[in-house]
């Protein structure tokens, strides 16, 4: 097992199961956006045939760190490399080269759902967690490349209804829809990937990981720069509805 | 409380209502087209935060006026007005700057499918109320645009089938299928709609707007002339098979 | 009636019911795969207004015939040229000018599914018959266009999941992911693929025709030669884990 102060990293037979571990909830800063990226391309290095994903007890990761991009004020360079640092980890995610399950023991909005739509398999914890787009309703918009993950594993007129209303499922309504793969009890999330890859790991595995490169170029399409186009998603962050947005949700929570 | 001899439109909060008034089933001539775009232009030009389109009791709209387009014979320019008229208005509920729920109090066959097709939301009064493409079962070819929009909501392969059969779902089912988002009680189709839309006028309305432009960029896509192709269409309306199928629907519905 | 040694072919009122007939499983060797390419086009040829697919009372076809194809060791040439004949057959059912429907009373795994997915609508047998594309778990890679008729009827997503698993649903899943469109008790298969031709044989044709060419080009175009690449396909055969895939089914299934 090898760490660092914001991943724990566990290795069982080829699978690397990465734990982020900044609590309370993971909030994505560029700090843990960071170490997420460097701690998966070491276990890409080190030969991993397969990832686990794995955050909080309650919940996955909150998104992106509001308080901290808050902090940044109008400083347009520190904002677009915060949100540089978490697509070069949705990037990472989207383009490993043998598969990701992400294993949520609790909530995952926005950013924590988007880095659970770039993997391959979502196992969502049973119970009253919620996952989903919520950007509109903190005055946000989710970018086009964004809107065509969850899209994809949805369908785009269901997609476009929960990301104009901002609507993050529960976890049963999350499997209905196909949000998530699969539902276990939150402390069973990280043995449930672990089976899931197993299963993969017994087929002959260069035809396998060929199989989904395949199936998986329209993830990958999606993370396009032109399609996340940081300039106008920064640009937008300091708009007055954006802001005010931001601090009452910040109020509401109790920030 | 605004009207035209055509659309009967009230106000609430922020909401126009329209409601289709061409008794007995809303048949779309060029007429009801035209007074339909015009409100609904005057409505974006109020400022209009929400639309709500109903029609009638038991039928929503029964699609382009059949009889009228039959009295046109091979006058070619007239059948093309009356159909730009009918695309005019399906275009501008798609591009609508703001929310379009349709409430089907009843039946939504062919072109009252398309409007509502057009619009964010469909509700359809539960009952034996039916919703389709059933262009095929008179003698027509819903071109590729409209069969897109299908495609959108219920999947290129669930399309196909309900298209090439003409088949129009009964409520229940098209709930089941995606093809509606909600039923409700006849009467309360339309109070639901503006529930919906209220519900959307909760959300920082810019990044909502913005939102729901990037996801519904292929709604109007699929509206594009060239999609439409409606030379090819109103050149197959005067074949001898078409007109046969026509003249035999209007004989069972006893026109 | 008429008939040739591998294809059963029987006539009913403009329908053309062909039976693949190469006990036990209806491997596609180029025999048979050229006899059905044949048989289908003396079917256009003749006026045919329908046509129904059907196979064999456990399998409908098992695919590829993997034993012949492993004969042929490392001659490119043979190679190429038994797979050309697979996908000639899978090109002449995707643009068959008039609907067919796929009969399965039985299993349909790999080149079986293929087939079945190029037809118009899929009838299999209630029970414990699967049906998928099992590839990655015999060592081989489903190309991207095989990939895109999947992920038509049941969506990328799960598409991809059962394309990277090699996973066979059995009948029941397989119906309610839209990968088969009605079950039916084994010895009806045949029988309801003629009510559902019926059907369509009942409207206006020429509209119901013209209706299914612009619903299914996308099926057509997933079939282009850029996106099977067969060279890519046919080099990947040889590879020592695809041959020791191979040869591992055939001792499990006790060739």
């Amino acid at each position: 097992m090898t760490s660092n102060a914001l991943i724990e990293t566990t290795v069982h037979g080829g699978i690397h199961q990465l734990r982020m571990n900044r609590p309370p909830v993971n909030a994505l800063d560029p700090a843990l956006c960071t170490a997420l990226t460097a701690v998966l391309q070491d276990a890409f290095a080190q030969g991993a045939r397969g990832i686990v994903l794995a955050g909080g007890a309650k919940v996955f990761s909150a998104g992106l760190d509001v308080p901290y991009l808050l902090s940044l004020g109008e400083d347009r360079t520190a904002l677009m490399q915060a949100w540089e640092a978490f697509f070069q980890t949705a990037r990472t995610l989207a383009t490993s080269p043998v598969p990701v399950a992400a294993a949520m023991a609790g909530h995952a909005p926005a950013g924590g759902c988007v880095l659970a739509l770039c993997c391959d398999f979502r196992i969502l914890a049973e119970g009253p967690f919620r996952i989903g787009l919520n950007e509109t309703q903190v005055g946000l918009v989710a970018p086009e490349g964004i809107q065509a993950l969850l899209a994809r594993v949805v369908g785009p007129h269901r997609a476009e209804r929960l990301l104009v209303a901002g609507h993050m499922p529960e976890a049963a309504q999350a499997l209905s829809i196909g949000l998530v793969d699969e539902l276990a009890a939150a402390e069973e999330v990280e043995n449930r990937a672990r089976i899931w890859l197993d299963a993969l790991l017994q087929l002959p595995q260069e035809p396998m990981l060929e199989t989904r490169g395949i199936a998986r170029r329209d993830v990958i399409a999606a993370l396009a720069p032109e399609r996340i186009d940081l300039d106008r998603f920064v640009a937008a962050w300091t708009r007055p509805d954006t802001q005010a947005g931001l601090r009452a949700m910040l109020a509401r929570i109790g920030k």
